[in-house]
């Protein structure tokens, strides 16, 4: 029992410090270190355990570059989005300086993309996944549930092991040219991009997240949850 | 250093020994280890921080059980479905007793759904993501990514409280059933039911996954990751 309460603060701890890390140096990973990242995605549950997705591990200086070229154009665009939306909002100073900082952080990705160490590509391919939203009268999102939990250990033990990371989903926009930079068939979409590297700074600490209330309902949707 | 190197002994084996529990005891779980799996949940990342789901936390025994009248002749449906594709498939004998005890373990579960102490339905609003693979010329799959990254962190936190769970999406099928079960308006979509407990027997423990040099390729797409 005393174990286990070690081991929810050490969980906790890490779960609540997995910030996005867009710093990052371009010092190379250890193989034992990234096996164990590679790891920790491979133990993920998969719908009927099919395991329908696979990683690319990018590391060749052409290949990150290709990539590169693809991500800052669609970031770009995405700034200008997010400047202007913002714009639209009536902030306060403080969450205006928020953002700034985080796009500031996104621009030194975007430019320094090929930089990093590592870029990994999650791809998984449908026909292997038993899609149960696939019919319905809405975009479909179920398929992410047997690769997003992959993706999420791979974060987390990025974290552990002092490694930044983020998620991007940016290069989706642009799938062609991403599955031909990469060989990927036909058949496979890509659903996650995720540089990692130790980081510039420090690299994780605090998130800014809404609390449990705000997300939790008790017994029905819009019902206030206390528990 | 000492102090992280222990953190990662716990959490790979937190993320090793995570598997489906589907014998559930009915007894309760307290309030506060309910909130510690929910903020788990919060404290995933999301597309642009924007937090577009919701967890709705169902104890109430009228609206267990809507859901498992709703879930039961779905799972049905998969039993017989997953039946003849094995049947139809050459396994070996080890394969198919596996099959057969993973069958009647999700048997319990759809037989007794209405008893475990608490079911997590995740929900989340399309209106809040930007899923950019939305127009690709494949089924979408990237909205996903702003949810499950907190279904696995609440899964992994189930299982460093001790709580068994297990993910599943088959209520999706019946989807507008389900949403008028739990009041979910419109707009908003149905991702997980995550049935949470006690487990009867020993819960969690070794997992069965392809191993990393299956699932990682190197630079390209099908080149053998050796790293």
């Amino acid at each position: 029992m005393a174990r286990w309460r070690m081991a929810l603060d050490d969980v906790y701890e890490l779960m609540s410090t997995l910030r996005a890390v867009r710093r990052l140096r371009p010092d190379p990973i250890p193989d034992d270190v990234l096996h164990r990242v590679l790891q920790a995605a491979a133990w993920a549950p998969t719908g009927g355990n099919m395991q329908p997705w696979r990683v690319i591990v990018v590391r060749s200086p052409e290949r990150k570059a290709a990539l590169a070229d693809i991500y800052g154009p669609e970031w770009a665009k995405y700034v200008e989005f997010s400047r202007r939306r913002y714009e639209a909002m009536a902030a306060d100073d403080e969450a205006k300086e928020k953002l700034h900082r985080t796009l500031a952080a996104g621009d030194h990705l975007a430019d320094h993309l090929a930089e990093a160490p590592v870029i990994l590509m999650f791809v998984a391919d449908p026909r292997m996944m038993a899609i149960t939203d696939k019919n319905l009268d809405r975009i479909s999102m179920v398929g992410g549930g047997s690769v997003y939990t992959a993706v999420q250990n791979t974060m987390l033990a990025c974290r552990a092991e002092g490694l930044g990371c983020t998620l991007t989903t940016l290069h989706c926009i642009r799938e062609p040219e991403v599955k031909a930079a990469l060989d990927i068939p036909a058949e496979w979409a890509t659903l996650a991009m995720i540089p990692i590297g130790y980081p510039v700074g420090k690299g994780h600490g605090p998130i800014s997240r809404q609390p449990v209330e705000a997300l939790a309902f008790d017994d029905t949707f819009g019902a206030p949850w206390s528990g």
